[in-house]
């Protein structure tokens, strides 16, 4: 069911596209695109952060990205208009994105100037089309189509970590205008960051202290604690669906294999056929959750990187709302963005128990 | 200029109110609140992030507050209306959160279950109400009125230090719906931590490097280095307000006493007084940015930790803007929530430059 074929073509300004489709024969990628793009955007850099020792990606371009426009660009090409994909139709769709965070064409390099450090913001951005039916969600198609999806994010993976600028790979979906969402249509984006990021270096700085302290792998106490209690959402011979002790977001979900891999390169079939089902099921109880339907999420795999703490990292999904309540959005205001205090104002066993009786 | 003259009073379920006064003998705390407000909301309780050791207020009672209401509960209590502040009239006055993610009445004790650990959310949130007129906003206010702010701001940091639970103090203000306010009335807030915050960690322990490494104060390079710069906004003899070279936000700018001090304890009278016009300049600069008017904003002050780095730290306060350009608004999404991973869309020296024509 995973398994697909993969054609390649090129967009006019010379960005790399792929269908990946689940018959062989489509020939999606014959069909030439026949826009004038113009320059392909150059790649901005990255500046260092000294007070958190983090890089920013400087991204200017990026500022004129088309906010909601009219004609959806992630549509397939048909009767004459087109857009960034070329074929009249297709399953799941991969293209560089046309205004990347990281990478493009070549860019600035980068200077030190006492404290003033930067660096190339090489690396790769993608969009990833779920389905050509701009009405869709995520949550409305069916496995096997989700089964695709995380299939071509695996491949994604693996092609990026075989570039030599990408130090981790991170697969996401950004739902819904309160998450910010510039494109309604149905469709994740990729990051090939030239750089471990914060989030996943802490994690693994605190899985190499409890290796070090007790010879066990972190998450997997996690996952046995969260599985004996009260807050496990749904599960699977496989995958446990579950809001963590912790949560920092009004609803937060971590989707955790039961077994540890790395990331999805080493996740086999079977874990992504059992995947999709429960997936589409914790997506199904967010949107029946509340009254007023689909619930803005972020979503996301956390994997290893490229060439570090492999042996510590165990591949999960992180599911998070910013809705707090019918009608209210929980904002990263002061004490979240600018001190990094977060504060959960509904409470997981809560929102667990919400999630379970969605449905 | 910022001398005050203070009082102290009770509320209905025995929250403490201050006003700050800038003339003896107003008798404010003399008007009793005639509220019936039944039992003070009780303290929640905090979890450890095991992944991030980092601690996550878990305070579900917040999440009945008030959103927008129609009668506001910090305008003075007049021509019975009881709100917040019992006096009829205040300049500045500061109260307990009656929904506070820190403090309260005695809450929940703390437990330790395996990798499970918890403990009383205890220290204190506190409300500043900057001025008695419901439609001003900070900028308006004139500077004499901001330094009475900063002197309110400064003498419940040195009570709020002095507590025995408090392990940081955090004086803040969020602005505009697009942050997320739920009240208009121009008001500030205090969180004193009982925890240091992630943040304030970092930045201490890149300072603490810096310093083995070359023997100087990181925040001082910092503004020595942004002085001779092209991203200074505003300055004067004391302080100096510039867009930082990492910045994480379209706009964000710091405003940097030119010495060293700890925290607003320490800073004397004159330095509060050559704060308040820069501080309005650069927010009136914030406003005229772009034709749509007010700037949606986070303030707050970085302040050294009660009991340690206080020989590292430097006061300054950070100002950022969600703002992107005109009509849009930066969502931290999934690189940024997530996995920690900022892109900066309009570029520092943009938006310095974009500040400085401002006016």
């Amino acid at each position: 069911m995973t398994a697909f074929c993969l054609e390649s073509g090129v967009l006019a300004d010379g960005r790399q596209i792929l269908y990946f489709n689940t018959a062989d024969g489509a020939g999606r990628a014959s069909f030439a695109d026949k826009r004038d793009l113009g320059e392909r955007a150059r790649a901005g850099h990255m500046r260092h952060d000294v007070l958190r020792d983090e890089w920013i990606a400087v991204s200017a371009g990026r500022n004129a990205r088309p906010q909601l426009p009219v004609d959806c660009p992630l549509c397939p090409s048909r009767d004459g208009e087109l857009t960034e994909v070329p074929a009249p139709d297709y399953e799941v769709a991969v293209f560089e994105n046309r205004f990347p965070s990281f990478g493009g064409a070549p860019g600035e390099s980068g200077h030190t100037h006492g404290i003033e450090v930067s660096a190339p913001a090489t690396g790769r951005c993608e969009v990833v089309c779920f389905s050509a039916d701009h009405d869709a969600s995520l949550v409305d198609l069916p496995p096997e189509r989700v089964a695709l999806v995380v299939a071509a994010q695996a491949q994604r993976t693996a092609d990026l970590a075989a570039r030599g600028d990408v130090e981790q790979v991170f697969c996401f979906e950004n739902r819904g205008v309160e998450i910010g969402v510039t494109l309604h249509h149905p469709h994740g984006q990729i990051y090939g960051y030239p750089y471990v990021t914060p989030q996943t270096s802490r994690h693994l700085d605190a899985a190499r202290r409890h290796r070090d302290e007790t010879g066990r792998n972190l998450f997997g106490d996690i996952l046995e604690a969260e599985r004996k209690g009260p807050r496990v959402v749904a599960a699977n011979d496989l995958w446990t669906a579950f809001v963590p002790y912790a949560a920092r977001w009004p609803f937060e979900v971590h989707l955790y294999p039961n077994e540890r891999f790395a990331d999805l390169t080493e996740l086999p079939s079977a874990y992504i056929e059992a995947f999709a089902p429960l997936y589409l099921d914790v997506l199904r109880r967010f949107d029946a959750a509340f009254p007023e339907g689909r619930m803005p999420y972020m979503a996301g795999w956390h994997q290893a990187p490229v060439r570090e703490g492999r042996d510590l990292a165990w591949l999960r999904l992180e599911i998070v709302s910013n809705r707090r309540a019918a009608g209210k959005v929980k904002f990263l205001a002061s004490s979240e963005s600018v001190m990094g205090g977060f504060v959960n104002d509904l409470g997981p066993e809560k929102a667990a128990q919400i999630l379970k009786d969605a449905l």
